[in-house]
């Protein structure tokens, strides 16, 4: 718990003075004042995030992190939990989606296994901080110890802060689990108070009556654990998952750290509830990458006042909203740093 | 006209046999199936618009068209005309906020006068093609000659035509012209018969008592010159521009030569509206990079059934969308060419 409260303490609110200085500049590029949009606001925000008026971003950073989920015993996946290592090597031989995505935009990928349910070869690319071979069933009872939550989130922290010292100027969160959109599900209805069946949706592929069930698996975890919506790390505990929790610590750390945090979809986000729940001082550190086809991402972007850069009905996870983010935060930055002001130009400004 | 009528007559449909290919190969990569969205659908046009199954895209090309508008001297911008070179300038020293994104993607800016309103310095870099120093105030009388507007689409073919020897896998539209967007707006309520008021926005910024002067004087044009729905070029003519009709002819041209076309904002959009009149064929071919702040653009997108891949409240034009379009549909090859499928990763399929 030290590791996640000196986090929450360190996190300061952003630095105004560098965004006023940033929203002149804006102001004097050549362009209508306010014509680029979210570029504009986008550039802004990440300089009050690094205190500095003309932010460039040079490492980007995208930890994957994975985690398998007791409950898929239920049914409530359209693959089985063994697609979760299998994928994991995928991303280290680099064939994944996000492994291309993440070439495209020159960002390095970071795998992780929270809690995989089982034992992956060890791999120079791979870090290791295994809590258990996946969590328990949630539907009989908590997904996973108080404790274990608390070290999942620490688990997290600990990648960012590992990866300091080759350089951290963004940060993309990602997943891997399967049976984590009922993880995500649950932890959106427990924080919000939207119905289940509102935040419920068809994960990798099932069809109604698959997610009919699911619902159902979803409400029985709901009622037997009765996770306190004013404790978040009891929520992590009863309902979610070690990845998810391991994302927490992403933000947390990235918060800390005065990172920008570009999140991904439905499951990131659920592990950005969690993380506001903590400390609403980590709001200002999130970049919404994308709006997921997942129905419970719109309520938690919705919940977290958050605006998502792209709806392309993506529901994969992995970090691929975030890779695209990213790339538009970049265009952001470079926008802020390399246009010519109306001065430098010779341009006519508003009659 | 030959030029136009020769354009259309040789666009053929996509390539039913290449989009089933790509689709196949789609459904085999290591990812529930559909789940990256309508970066999985961009492929599979593209491959369909290339006929190769397996596309990929070296040279992205960004054609940014240039023309001054005479209805300007009514106020209905918050700009001065003088802009409009000033900006060409900015275009060729690489300041403005199109220059920033092409380097950002990778695509040559290709920058041509149209129909500036004054005699621009010869530069290396930029295409003349101009047509007249401006257009007519559309207020009082057709913006231009129907000659002239056939002139303009034969402009933007030949523009298209002369780069192919350097290569074009994928173009983006572009446009400059203080008033434009009094063009773009007359063209849309002409063309789609939706009401001026919904379709007439602030442009580069005016305030509520400049955008209903703007909506006047657009109502004025569209009774004065009457202009004729289901004759696109009458259209163009009446309250088009030079710039405008420019575009008219890159997507033609795209169009015949099987290149992507990523359309930028609510100017191209209305390029576009007058293309798909004069050729519905072109529509497949077409890619909307976002949806613009500007309210008709939402208009053109539903008349064109096209769904924008961003929604940045973005309002510059110069092909600033289109630059971010063309890197999602290179993100969506990279997806399609680079992902492992199931066999090759040996990841289970779905139950």
């Amino acid at each position: 718990m030290d590791k996640i409260d000196e986090a929450i303490n360190s996190i300061e609110p952003l630095d105004e003075r560098a965004m006023a200085e940033a929203r002149r500049r804006q102001d004097n590029l050549t362009k209508p004042q306010g014509s680029l949009g979210q570029l504009e606001s986008l550039s802004i925000q990440v300089a009050g995030i690094k205190g500095d008026p003309r932010p460039r971003i040079t490492h980007k950073v995208i930890f994957t992190l994975a985690g398998d989920h007791g409950v898929t015993q239920k049914g409530v996946s359209a693959y089985p939990s063994e697609v979760t290592p299998q994928m994991v090597y995928n991303f280290l031989r680099g064939g994944a989606a996000i492994d291309v995505l993440a070439r495209q935009v020159g960002a390095r990928v970071v795998v992780a296994d929270l809690g995989v349910a089982s034992i992956l070869e060890r791999h120079p690319q791979l870090k290791d901080k295994k809590l258990a071979l996946g969590t328990h069933n949630m539907a009989e009872g908590p997904a996973m110890s108080r404790e274990k939550a608390f070290r999942s989130v620490e688990a997290g922290i600990e990648l960012v802060e590992e990866e300091l010292t080759r350089g951290i100027d963004i940060l993309g969160t990602g997943d891997m689990g399967i049976g984590n959109t009922t993880a995500s599900s649950a932890i959106t209805a427990a924080l919000t108070g939207v119905d289940v069946a509102v935040v419920t949706g068809r994960g990798t592929g099932l069809d109604e009556e698959g997610r009919e069930r699911k619902m159902k698996v979803i409400q029985k975890a709901l009622e037997i654990n009765r996770p306190d919506p004013k404790d978040p790390i009891d929520v992590l505990s009863k309902v979610g998952g070690f990845e998810i929790g391991g994302i927490v610590g992403l933000i947390l750390a990235g918060a800390k750290h005065r990172i920008p945090v570009v999140i991904d979809g439905f499951i990131s986000g659920a592990a950005a509830l969690i993380a506001a729940s903590l400390s609403p001082q980590v709001k200002p550190y999130l970049i919404a990458s994308h709006q997921s086809a997942e129905p419970g991402h719109k309520k938690i972007l919705e919940h977290l006042g958050l605006i998502p850069l792209l709806n392309l009905n993506m529901r994969l996870g992995e970090g691929t909203g975030a890779a695209l983010g990213i790339f538009l935060v970049e265009a952001s930055l470079k926008i802020l740093n390399e246009m010519a002001t109306f001065a430098e130009a010779g341009v006519s400004e508003k009659i």
